[in-house]
């Protein structure tokens, strides 16, 4: 039943055209057969999946990271969050990434949620963490990586939104999922 | 002040290779020069930008759509949304996108918040509106679009999202506003 209605309207491959293969992203173009018998072509993004840390310090602020975007050609405030290695665990690589962004470890890791990004032409997907327990180290980012971290208020993070600073999908439902938890005392 | 810390970090173009116009994105490599000096490439891919409507009728229910999303080879079901037209203001597209997939036309459009869905490799942004005072009309999918519509209450949109049928950012971002409008009363 389950299966069934997770292929309503497939869209069956035809061909495959292989466009690109990046360091971080490749790209093909699948042409397909659409429920009504006529074809179509669709440009598909694939990515490795992510992991991203909404990290509470024991102060009950959020640890950011400013960095630049370059396809935004500005700098944003986001969450911790890093691509998955291969074969890596998500959990595993929420605690590396925590730690080499931020220099925080955390006692407890708990998966709030996993979603996909841009379900319309990429295949993204990010599991999403709540880090607490949190005992400060030392920060070690990769050497093409270059960031600023902070820890900031909920009202912090509303006025970064407000300006724009925090714009992306992960970290407002973090900032989301935070205020969600101080309203109802849960995840 | 402003501008100068939204280049923090700003990684200079060198040079930008154009790799693929497609029909929705298009995919460049830019080589970039590094705050240290050094060198990086980038992968970025271009999209026009969407609207998503979170559109709750007068009996209290969401509007969602089941489609077929190619890149994850299942159906999801997702808020209303579509991409925006050359020049297209995203309230008009909103405003056309919540009719054309649901039929229904609204007497109060509101933004919620613009995000971007994955700021590392693509420069997507998404509108996110919520719709109230709406009325019942006819469906006018585009031609190749297949979807299905439904109404659901907040315990089923949880219960899709328990069972991985609804899984995408703008859906679960939307249900978390509409959750906490329930909450607090304000979006």
């Amino acid at each position: 039943m389950t299966s069934i209605s997770h292929k309503k309207f497939e869209e069956v491959t035809i061909s495959t055209r292989s466009v690109f293969q990046g360091r971080i992203i490749s790209l093909q173009v699948d042409t397909v057969k659409l429920p009504n018998g006529s074809e179509a072509t669709r440009e598909i993004v694939k990515h490795p999946g992510a992991v991203a840390v909404l990290a509470i310090t024991p102060d009950d602020r959020m640890l950011v990271v400013e960095q630049y975007r370059k396809p935004l050609e500005k700098s944003q405030i986001e969450i911790p969050a890093g691509k998955l290695e291969p074969g890596e665990k998500p959990e595993n690589c929420a605690r590396r990434e925590l730690e080499e962004e931020t220099g925080y470890t955390s006692a407890s890791l708990q998966l709030l949620s996993s979603f996909y990004t841009s379900p319309g032409f990429a295949d993204e997907i990010i599991h999403l963490y709540v880090a607490q327990g949190l005992t400060k180290g030392e920060a070690q980012p990769d050497e093409d990586e270059f960031l600023e971290i902070e820890a900031i208020t909920l009202e912090q993070a509303q006025q970064y939104m407000a300006e724009g600073r925090i714009s992306d999908a992960k970290t407002i439902m973090a900032i989301y999922a935070w205020q969600m938890y101080k309203l109802t005392g849960k995840f």
